[in-house]
Formats: structure tokens, sequence, C-alpha cells
């Protein structure tokens, strides 16, 4: 018999958290959900320290995502795999910035609260995104938590930049980091 | 309101097409399961060109998986990354290879069709397997189709090795091939 199903889920508590009828303007907003979805993930005990959300054009929510990797035993549902799942499914885009007919649709922004690791990084360049919005740096998550980000390319801005995806770092760095280090001294585990 | 369930199928053809009593011994009959599976998942009209299978230390299949993008509007759904998933639901094991207190259990093999792209790659690196088993090249898939396999690091099989990912490419890579050109010259999309 063949295991043939695929069933991913956002902890219940986002339906009562984020407000979807709110327009994130400008990057800080967008990044701050992010990182208040990754710190109310490990307060809840639903996933590891990571939240993501996609955006459209007029600055509302599309998906949001946090890390189920241990809650649904799955290394593939990081908060940004997540939220780009959520968000293609729901659109019926499998390329976000795209139409049926290759229309470009945007900007599409993903804010994540912290860096890709080589995993999401992949899926960024693949999801159709005009603009990724970083919280904390990989190096941040590397000291504060047990977390391996992984290899990447060498260029990995420039990579995403000649795709046409913008990148913008250290946005609110520091609320992010405050977050990998509750979770890192909490000893949480590195899944 | 937010969406909030990602569901992920195979196509209904594998149940019939797939013998999961066999035992596969060694690299070609691993690597010829996943070449099959690429080429009636595109004879099918159930996704691209590509199929992928995670393998236990008894040599018998754990899991399958095809390409889903354009089915399932999700750019996360490749080959690989659905055996993953569906290997670790089953299981429920997140890395494949570590039980619930970390023992390792092995070695956990995947066998895909085609070299994965930057996305599988990551995905690779935490799925938690001992071998790679890889048909066709990278090079085969940009020349016989439309598809871009995305930026990997430049040592990308020395980063799996270091993390004790065995690499193992050209097996059976002809036949790998003859389904990337049917599809290439059937012009197939590239999702």
């Amino acid at each position: 018999m063949l295991y043939a199903q695929v069933h991913l889920t956002l902890p219940a508590w986002v339906h009562e958290s984020v407000d979807t009828s709110r327009v994130y303007a400008g990057d800080e907003s967008k990044v701050e959900l992010a990182v208040f979805l990754s710190r109310t993930n490990i307060e809840s005990g639903s996933g590891g320290p990571f939240g993501a959300a996609v955006f459209g054009p007029d600055d509302r929510i599309i998906a949001v995502g946090v890390n189920r990797v241990l809650p649904h035993s799955c290394s593939v549902a990081h908060a940004e795999t997540m939220a780009y799942m959520l968000a293609q499914q729901r659109t019926q885009r499998p390329r976000l910035n795209e139409d049926a007919v290759g229309t470009h649709i945007g900007p599409i922004t993903l804010a994540t609260s912290s860096q890709p690791c080589c995993q999401c990084y992949g899926a960024t360049v693949w999801a159709g995104i005009d603009r990724l919005l970083i919280g904390a740096r990989s190096e941040d998550v590397e000291t504060l938590t047990e977390f391996d980000e992984g290899p990447l390319p060498a260029d990995w801005v420039g990579e995403l930049e000649r795709r046409g995806v913008a990148v913008v770092s250290d946005v609110c760095r520091e609320q992010a980091r405050d977050v990998l280090r509750a979770y890192g001294e909490s000893g949480g585990a590195r899944y």
C-alpha cells in the first residue's frame, strides 16, 4: 500500500491572532508580522521559531506560514514553504506573480523572520515573488539556536536578483533575534 | 479568512503501477523505478517529467513521488519533495534516518530521475537520507527541456557528503534522458 496524501496545516491560533483585513504598508510592518508569527509559534508549542507571510500588491496578506516540522513529521514544512504552498493553493497560481497566461501580477512579497535556509532559498527561486524581506541573519540563527541553515550559493543574493527577486535584509533584525534567543535559551529542538 | 490547509496527492495510477512488495536491490533498479515514475507521469498527464522514490534499509519502497506542480498549483510539489514528505509522514520521522531518540536508521536512499533542482537539493539536506542516486544530469534537464535547475552551491556534492549523504550520479542516465527528451519534444510546460 502506497502512502499517497500529504496533509499540512497551520495551528488554530493563526485564525484568532492574524488580522487579515489590515493593510501592511511598508517593509517593517510585514516583517513584524513574520516575527510575531515566529514568537507565537514557540509560545504555543506549535513548531520552531520561524514565521513568514506572503503579501499581494495591495499590501494585504495572501497567506502566512510557520515552522511545522515536528508537529507534522515533515522536514519540508518550514515557515516559508508553508506560506508559499498556502498562497499558491489559495490563488491557484503555481508562480505567485504570474497569471494563467504568464502576465506579471505584482509585486508579490515574502517577509520572513529569518534568512531562508538552503531549502527555502531554493523554494524562493520557484515561488514567484518579487521582493524578499528578511529579519534575522543566518549567523543569528546559527549563533542563537542549534539550527543549521545549510549550504547556499556563494552569491545567493545576486542569484535571486538576477531572477527578478529584490532582497532586503536586516528588517526588524533585533526583534527577530529576540525570538531566536528565547528559543535557544529554552533548549528548543533544532528542526 | 486565512487559508490554513495544504493538501497534496499522488496520481491514482501509482496504486496500480508500483509494486510495493518488491525488493529493489542495487542502485539501478531504484533509479529505474524513478525513471518509470517520471515517464508514467507525463504519459498520464499528471505532472512534469520527474519521479523519485525513498527506499529503506531492506531495499523496499517507503514512498514514491512525482512532480505535481501544475495539478496542485504548488511550486514545492516536485518529485523529491513529494517523496520526502510522504516517507516522513508515513514513518512519522521528520529525519528519515533518525528515530525519536536520534538513533540512526539506515541506509535510507533517495533515487531520482534527474539531479535535484535548487529547492530539492536543499530539501535533501534536511530529509535524513544516506544515499542519493541520480539519473539524468542538470545539463540534460536544461538541454532537453525548458526547465531551469536553479543556483546550487559550487561544491554541491561535497556539501552533501560532508553531511553524510553519499551521491551517485549517471545511474540509468540514458533512460532518464529519453523521458526528458520526449517531454521536451512534446512542448511540455516548464514547471
